[in-house]
C-alpha cells in the first residue's frame, strides 16, 4: 500500500527573513505518495530527526557559493537521523530494516534514498542515533576542523568562541581546552547559555553579548588579547573581536549567523589590525577535509566516552511541521546545542525539550 | 661652526586628513643647530632623500600597533638617504666622509646619528643610492614577501595587485609574473598609470578605480576569478576583490590607503565569501621577515639587473619643505612609483620631477 509522505517545500525567497507561515511564506506543506514496493538500488526510510543549521539561509540564496542554491518547488534539503523500513533487492548485503541511517532526506517524513545518500550509523556505547547528527557529524567535525586545522591553539593561548552555546561553538571550546589553551571564552546570547557555558562546559568565561557593556566585558576576558578566534556570528562580534586580536593571531571563519538574513552585509570596521596584529583570517567548510573524517571522528569520540566532551541537544518536540519555525528559532539563537525537529520520536532520546 | 638644521617637527594630530600647511597645519617647521664637533660614537649626515610611505599616516595615530606612534613635538619620523659629513673618533673604521647610508633620520636637513641607525649603502653596478630606499629597499622587500610567503602565485593563477602603479604594488605585479602567474591584473588610479602598467611593466591587464565601469572590467579581467589579491589599497577594492575570490585563494594584506584617513573605517562587506570561497586573508610587515632579507634582496638585485623587474621613482624637488604637501600627494596617489622628496640634490638620479 502507497505511504502517504507530507514534506516541506521550498516555496518564496526570503526578503531577506525566512517567513515561518506555511500558507504564505517560504516553505509550504505538500502531500505525495510514495509506492510501497521499493526499487531495487533503493532503501525506503522514515525520518526521525531533521537537522536545523546555520547554513541553510545562504541554500535559500542563489549566489555562488559552496554549494547549489535549493530550488524553489524543491523539498527543503537538510541531514535527518532515519531508520530503514524497506530495502531493494540488489542492496540487500548493505542494509537491513531497523536500521539507523544518517541522510540527505530533506524535510519530509519518508524518502526513498540511494546507498550513497542514507550513511549506516554505528553507535559507539554511551551515544545514541542523533549524535551522528551532532558531536559526532557535522557539527562536531566543523568545531574539530576548525580549531585543530585554521585556529590551532598552543598552551598558553587565549581563545574566544562566539556562537558558543551553539552546535558547533561549544564543541570548539571545549576542543581549544581539550588542547591546553590557558583561557576559552565564549559568548552567547543569554545569560543561562554563560551558566551553561561556566559550570557545564568548564569554559574560563563566557560573555552575554546582549549585555551592554559586552565590549568591556571582552576586554577585561582577553587581558592578553585573542590567539584563536573562533567565529560563527560575523558581524559586530567578529569586528570586537578583531579590535582584540593578538600579534599573529589565528581567525577561523566558521559561519556569519548575524549576517545570514542581512539584506545589506556589514564587513569587520577593525579590519586594519588584520595588518598592524598580522591576523591570518581563514574561512572553511567542513566538506573540505572529508579525507581526514575518520582520525577525527576517533578523536571526538574518544573524549566524548572519555568524559571530556560534553554534548548538549536542543530538541523540537513539534513534528515536522515546527521545522520552519525553528529554523527561524535558530538565527533567534533559542537554542543551547544542536537543534533537531522531531518528526517520530525514537526511544531514549537525551535532551528531548518542549515544543519549541 | 654649528649647522643650522632645519627639521619638520609633528605639531597637531591629524583629524583626520593631514593638513600641509606649516603654519597652522599638521607639522610646522623648526632650525636648530648642531655643533660640528661629532661625537666619539656617531656620524653626521646631510639628507638627501627623504622616503614618503602610506604606513606614516598611521604613525600619528595613537593606536596599538606594528610601532610606537611619532611624539607630538618630534621630528616627523622617517627613512632617507644621506651622506657621511662628519665621523666620530670611535666610528673611524666603519664609516668615512662620502659614504651613502640609510637612515632613520627623520624630516630634517642634517642628523647625527648613531652606527645602528646608519647602515652603510653598497650600490649594485648600474643601480643608484636612492633604490636602497625603494626597489632594494622596504617598498621592495614588502612587495617580495607578501607575494613570495603568503599570496604564493603558481604557475596558471590570476593575480591582482591593488595601488599597483605604487612604489610596493609595481614590484609585487612583477614578481608574480616573474613566478609565472597566468594573468597580473593591475588596479590603479588613472589612464596614464594604466598605461605605464601594460606597455612598460608587461601587466596583462590595469583597470582605473576611478572609471564608472571599474567593477565591471575587473570581472571581465578575472574570468577565472582571482587566486592571489595583493592589496595596498582596502575599502571598495578589497572589497570587489573579495566578491572575485577564487577558491582557496590568497589575500596578502599589505596595506589600506583608502582607509588611512577615514574617520570611519570601512570593512569588506562581502566577507562572507571568506568563508563560501575558503579564504585566506593575512596581514603582514616587512619587519617580520627581516632575517630573510640578504636572499630576497639577491633576488631582487637579480632581477632588476636581469631587466625581469624594472624600477620607477617619483621625486619631489621642492626641498624639505615639500615633504607635508608630499605626504598629501602620496595618499591622493599622484606618483607612479616609489615617492621621494629631494633635500638636497644628488648627482645623476634617474627619475628626477618637477616640483611636487
Amino acid at each position: 500500500m502507497p505511504i502517504n509522505n507530507r514534506q516541506i517545500i521550498y516555496a518564496n525567497t526570503p526578503s531577506p527573513a525566512i517567513d515561518p507561515s506555511l500558507t504564505s511564506g517560504t516553505f509550504k506543506l505538500n502531500t505525495t505518495t510514495i509506492p510501497d514496493n521499493v526499487p531495487a538500488d533503493k532503501v525506503l526510510v522514515r525520518v526521525h530527526y531533521l537537522s536545523l543549521d546555520p547554513a541553510m539561509r545562504q541554500w535559500l540564496t542563489a549566489k555562488r557559493s559552496y554549494i547549489a542554491p535549493v530550488e524553489r518547488g524543491a523539498v527543503m534539503r537538510g541531514q535527518s537521523i532515519a531508520q530503514v523500513i524497506g530495502v531493494g533487492d540488489s542492496v540487500k548485503s548493505q542494509y537491513k530494516v531497523g536500521d539507523w541511517v544518517i541522510a540527505y532526506s530533506g524535510w519530509q517524513e519518508y524518502a526513498l534514498m540511494s546507498a550513497k545518500e542514507a550513511q549506516k550509523i554505528t553507535v559507539p556505547p554511551g551515544c545514541q542515533p542523533t549524535d551522528a547528527m551532532s558531536v559526532l557529524g557535522m557539527t562536531g567535525l566543523t568545531a574539530y576542523f576548525g580549531m585543530m586545522e585554521v585556529g590551532q591553539p598552543k598552551p598558553g593561548d587565549t581563545v574566544v568562541v562566539s556562537g558558543a552555546a551553539g552546535a558547533t561553538g561549544m564543541v570548539a571550546g571545549q576542543i581549544a581546552k581539550i588542547q591546553g589553551a590557558k583561557r576559552v571564552v565564549g559568548l552567547a546570547g543569554s545569560a543561562d547559555k554563560c551558566e551553561f557555558l561556566r559550570k557545564e562546559l568548564g569554559f574560563d568565561a563566557a560573555i552575554n553579548y546582549k549585555d551592554k557593556d559586552w565590549k568591556k566585558q571582552l576586554k577585561e576576558a582577553t587581558p592578553e588579547y585573542i590567539d584563536v578566534f573562533f567565529d560563527n556570528v560575523g558581524g559586530e562580534i567578529l569586528d570586537a573581536c578583531l579590535a582584540r586580536a593578538a600579534r599573529d593571531s589565528r581567525f577561523a571563519i566558521c559561519g556569519a549567523i548575524s549576517q545570514y538574513n542581512a539584506a545589506k552585509p556589514q564587513g569587520p570596521a577593525s579590519f586594519m589590525n588584520v595588518i598592524s596584529q598580522r591576523v591570518m583570517m581563514k574561512g572553511f567548510i567542513v566538506f573540505d577535509y572529508a579525507k581526514k573524517y575518520p582520525v577525527a571522528l576517533k578523536d571526538l569520540g574518544t573524549w566524548l566516552s572519555q568524559g571530556k566532551l560534553k554534548r548538549k541537544d536542543h530538541i523540537v518536540t513539534g513534528g515536522l511541521e515546527s521545522a520552519p519555525q525553528g529554523l527561524v528559532n535558530l538565527y533567534a539563537g533559542v537554542n543551547t546545542g544542536k537543534m533537531m525537529v522531531e518528526v517520530a520520536p525514537m526511544n531514549k532520546v537525551i535532551g528531548r525539550q518542549a515544543k519549541l
